[in-house]
């Protein structure tokens, strides 16, 4: 098949906005109705980097989208579509399209967006995929500023699972129960159900992709505020705590290996029973990890509050 | 300088709308006022597929934003904003970022469109950049459905240059002039003064990247029509057309190179006057190549009728 059966075949399907215009039109409408505004963001992932390269392609798919549903959820916005880019090898197989394809599918049913564009082109190099999220909003979004002294630290989920995976995946660590952490490091979940309902409680949010302290640390910086998290708070899956029982050294991964795609924010202490029942009602586990503090940085503590320190805060591509 | 020195170094200064946040958030926000609407597109291109590799970074900025505003063009979109996706060797030096940043701030001007957010990664492999360009409407858009048999077939500005400009770069065609020929390969014109201006007068329209025959042939799709166009109305640039006169077969390049980025479209011929006035007006030539027909396919015809036949009609990826 060729570049523009491909995209008739398995792409034109999965764009079921009228704006998509059936993909024939190189380009999306957006129309929105009165009193909506749209969040768009953009994350990319490039093999040898993001992902090792040997990953079907549904699940590719998957991760590429759900990194950037991962911001939407951050801002509290409700998926709404997406424009896709595809720069692969001259090669790729109708089959590597297919799988592709039908992993967007299945996310698009499971958050409720749609395909609204893009473009494929070829690279000489190893592949690469961006793509652009749009969510939609009725409220002003929530934002890394805002946070305030007194307010609580929150995260979502598990932290350090992925990291852990990649380590796995890479042969650094000898862990049973790797297909959990595998999944972990393949396959985000992005915190859509949780984001949106912040409003009025997060006073600043974000997703932690490079790492929670380097993350942590652009939230302080956009707050103008400090933090002090504590380790022993830190949520763990039983997995990557059974790693951390036997190499406690492994801290570092949970802290700064990246890719959690859970969302960091911090709220009143007055919240807490709200968050509780929000964590019930989605069961998503919502952790007070610590406190913001006057400052301009995180400082990750010990059980006896003395400070810890990693040599690098998280993931930095260059 | 680390990944978010770069950002808030290079690339911040060029965020000047609000909803970029500053580029602080890893998100923007697009607030419509009321009656506008949104035309979304992306277009990728890759080292070794789009450009050679040795073009400084400026030049590759500039046509990595110019070929997405020629598709806002094509719609009638008027620029608004860009995310931008930069995947680059771990090695990218500094000086690269600067002059990329810098090629971007000229466009921004000479546009009037500016950064909303984006990502940067390391690819092991080439260069791959994405950029996702929105323009407003306060309009339905122009698309590629719509032409009616009668109408004419238009195409802006010349066929062909950027095409020799490639070859003359690879060295498989000795030229005069070739300064000319590879600016229009490395710099599109992105024809944004016409597009807007085709309201009410073109009846489809998009912009030529990939060949005209291969887009005519999309638009004779959309729009359900076929194409006579008269291969001697082609307009070519003095030097497209010295070339031609030594070398008849370089018409392929000329019909089916790509990387033109001029705007094909159709409009009844009672507009013939109209659009002489704004070509006057724009100073970019409008020329009429033909007619829609009945059918589904664009044929190219020789001075006495005859069709002219081509192995392929334009450039696809796979």
């Amino acid at each position: 098949m060729n570049e523009f059966d491909r995209i008739a075949t398995y792409f034109a399907p999965l764009a079921r906005e009228p704006g998509a215009f059936g993909l024939r039109d190189d380009a999306a409408l957006l129309s929105p109705p009165p009193g909506t505004s749209y969040i768009l963001t953009k994350d990319c992932i490039t093999e040898g980097v993001h992902f090792i390269g040997d990953e079907p392609a549904n699940l590719l798919a998957q991760k590429l989208l759900r990194t950037n549903l991962s911001d939407l959820a951050a801002k509290g916005a409700t998926p709404y579509g997406y424009l896709l880019g595809l720069m692969l090898p001259h090669a790729t197989p109708d089959a590597w399209f297919a799988a592709f394809a039908r992993g967007l599918a299945e996310d698009q049913e499971r958050y409720g967006i749609s395909l609204l564009g893009g473009d494929t082109t070829a690279t000489q190099g190893r592949i690469c995929l961006s793509l652009t999220a749009i969510g939609a909003l009725t409220r002003p979004p929530l934002l890394r500023s805002g946070a305030r002294v007194g307010d609580a630290v929150y995260v979502t989920g598990t932290l350090g699972d992925a990291a852990l995976g990649l380590d796995v995946l890479q042969g650094k660590l000898p862990l049973p129960d790797t297909a959990f952490l595998i999944d972990r490091y393949r396959l985000p979940q992005p915190r859509c159900a949780i984001g949106p309902a912040l409003f009025g409680i997060a006073t600043a949010a974000m997703d932690i992709s490079d790492g929670l302290l380097q993350d942590a640390g652009h939230l302080c910086r956009a707050s103008h505020m400090g933090m002090v998290l504590r380790a022993e708070a830190l949520p763990l899956s039983p997995t990557a705590n059974a790693a951390m029982q036997q190499n406690p050294r492994l801290l570092q991964r949970v802290v700064a290996g990246g890719d959690d795609y859970e969302l960091l924010f911090t709220a009143p202490k007055a919240e807490t029973t709200v968050l509780a029942s929000l964590a019930a009602q989605t069961q998503i586990a919502i952790t007070c990890i610590g406190d913001v503090v006057a400052g301009d940085t995180p400082m990750l503590v010990d059980a006896h509050g003395a400070a810890l320190d990693f040599p690098t805060p998280g993931y930095q591509h260059f």
